[in-house]
């Protein structure tokens, strides 16, 4: 629901919070967990280019989000009112992001990577099967799979090239070594509120309560590893050396501006079924791929075929539980448009990434009439094989 | 290494720990985290049909044993000299199973599943692609996957019949209902001890020490749901509806006499790669499955065609990295007898599982000169579908 603290004339008394080139305005106000050099960490949100510490303002104690989550509660209105122009400016209770550093903002217990966007889906599946790249299921079953939790880190880590079996030449036996096929994905992810209880699906009417909050995320894939060893249980090795997730949660209230229909079907293509009906909305953000500091593609999170609430709904439907905090992934969000591609696989022959490449991720949402909505940086740099 | 603790013919105070048919010996002293009613968990050491309080025996005073894994000390030489028929008995300090709730033994931050069982694997492989059931990378490569940590329930937790997306009539859409083809999956698996770093894999040389113990593992399956969803990023809602473990962790220690050697690869079989070599040693243990009373299956970890310290060494090769309690199962184990199917897929046309059936999994070291180590019960009951 958009309401007043979407306004785009309301203004904070954090002066850079005003600027209409940053990511983190009055009307946006993620959270996440920093730290100060020499003390632990705590929740914050971000306003231009400062944080609110929340325990300092007295909203929030907690040191990660999770209790937050649990709770749904994302104090989005309640930060707002502190930040606003028209209260007590508290430049105390501010913390320069610059001196900070930023965390996982969640205990993550479980990371799921879906593959809703279609037109990635279409044209890997292109590389494999030229006649009938998608599979029967495609358009059917949300397609997913259990990402890996430990490796998941917040922007800025390093990423360190794996090793792995690799099986180039069909006529020899594989050999180990450094993925010579190192890949982005470019992809936007939501972390769950509140849960639901093992055995106890998640009807559609109810999914969007248990959404609390969006982040960027870049699941670095090593293609050559992936080729080798996906059959038939999927990726692994692949993909759990590091997957990468920018620090602000951005919460479902603060995007409500950008809620777009749901992806359209082509003619021809089936209904949902019943229990993922009606699919609900889309959202409308786009996102962008920058490496070395040159834009290679841009996409829009209205070319995902499924929505983010058919994503959770089909994830419990069998009675999976969610947990606060848990990670759930697009997949590698592509268009149709020749720089619209969210991986460097469907970029080929562009080379796959080198040593020192750093991969910033951007996204944002804008719309005529609101603020622009940011969420800050997604970024590694590669490093070298071990 | 076998020692003193393994000597058959050590005794404790505990009398039902004496006897010869318990699994929880003194040569044994399984770890686990238990509650009496109205008190929080704490952690116990199992002796016959007790337990030992192990905060009131002075010895841990943590709520899971992540603690003791990460420091990777089982205590199980100082629990055996406070058990032993030596020692001051101390009644006080015991609690009967029997009154106890018991809990996960840990946090579980990450579950992996392998599939190394490589009868099974063929069995089913042949089910798909009768002339060449295994995948080429299979004798090369630990296939495994990533499971659902949020679903890992301890023994005695019903198990509801899960819902899914099914497709048995390919010129018809898929259908949402209760699965009809519901399995269970006999595995072991081990809990990880002190973990390693992001970026640092783990030499053969030192896998084993990053074992701290194991455990039955029922990983659920719904066939038909399979089926229709594992193409192409591998089980998804098919195993995440739950995965069942046994309460005690029988640490590395007390299943030394049972080392065997790792499998004997079929002459023409490639050897493993180096970083894979030399394989280290194999487990001989012994694995049951009950249906509501009646043994139908009996295998041995013999079968596996990698050792727990190859499947440790491959999942950390490109770098992602373990911590203490991460749970990883060795897939289902079959062995070339009819009786030792682990799954009711190699057991057609037996029927699936039935609303009401009560699985219980039961495994055990037994050689000649030593004490037999058990694993206690993994068991489940299939509660109807929602």
């Amino acid at each position: 629901m958009i309401d007043e603290t979407h306004d785009p004339a309301r203004r904070s008394w954090v002066e850079s919070g005003n600027d209409p080139a940053t990511d983190f305005p009055i009307q946006n106000l993620p959270l996440g967990v920093f730290s100060r050099p020499g003390e632990s960490p705590r929740a914050g949100a971000a306003i231009g280019d400062q944080i609110l510490d929340l325990r300092a303002a007295g909203l929030y104690g907690g040191v990660s989000l999770n209790g937050l989550m649990a709770m749904g509660a994302s104090l989005r209105r309640q930060i707002g009112e502190t930040l606003d122009a028209g209260a007590s400016p508290h430049p105390e209770w501010l913390v320069p992001i610059a001196g900070a550093a930023l965390h996982l903002p969640a205990h993550i217990g479980d990371y799921t990577d879906f593959y809703a966007g279609i037109h990635h889906a279409t044209r890997v599946g292109r590389l494999f099967r030229p006649d009938n790249p998608l599979m029967p299921n495609y358009k059917y079953v949300p397609i997913g799979y259990h990402g890996r939790a430990s490796s998941i880190v917040v922007s800025g880590a390093p990423v360190r090239r794996p090793s792995g079996q690799i099986r180039e030449d069909e006529s020899a036996p594989p050999v180990f070594g450094p993925s010579r096929r190192l890949d982005f994905e470019l992809e936007a992810g939501f972390l769950a509120g509140p849960g639901n209880r093992l055995g106890e699906p998640v009807p559609m009417a109810e999914a969007e309560s248990h959404i609390f909050g969006f982040c960027l995320v870049n699941d670095w894939s090593a293609r050559d590893i992936q080729k080798w060893e996906y059959q038939p249980l999927g990726p692994f090795l692949a993909k759990s050396f590091a997957t990468t997730i920018s620090p602000w949660v951005v919460t479902r209230e603060a995007l409500e501006p950008f809620r777009s229909p749901a992806f359209t079907r082509p003619e021809g293509d089936p209904p949902p079924l019943p229990y993922l009906s009606p699919p609900g909305e889309g959202l409308d953000l786009t996102l962008e791929v920058w490496l070395n500091g040159e834009r290679i593609s841009r996409a829009s999170t209205r070319d995902l075929y499924w929505t983010f609430a058919q994503m959770l709904v089909h994830h419990a439907s069998n009675g999976c539980n969610l947990r606060p905090g848990d990670l759930i992934a697009s997949g590698t969000v592509s268009g149709t448009a020749p720089d619209a591609r969210g991986c460097l696989l469907e970029m080929q022959p562009r080379p796959f990434l080198q040593d020192g490449d750093e991969v910033l991720l951007r996204g944002y949402g804008r719309r005529e009439g609101f603020a622009r909505i940011g969420f800050g940086e997604c970024k590694g740099v590669i490093l070298p094989a071990r």
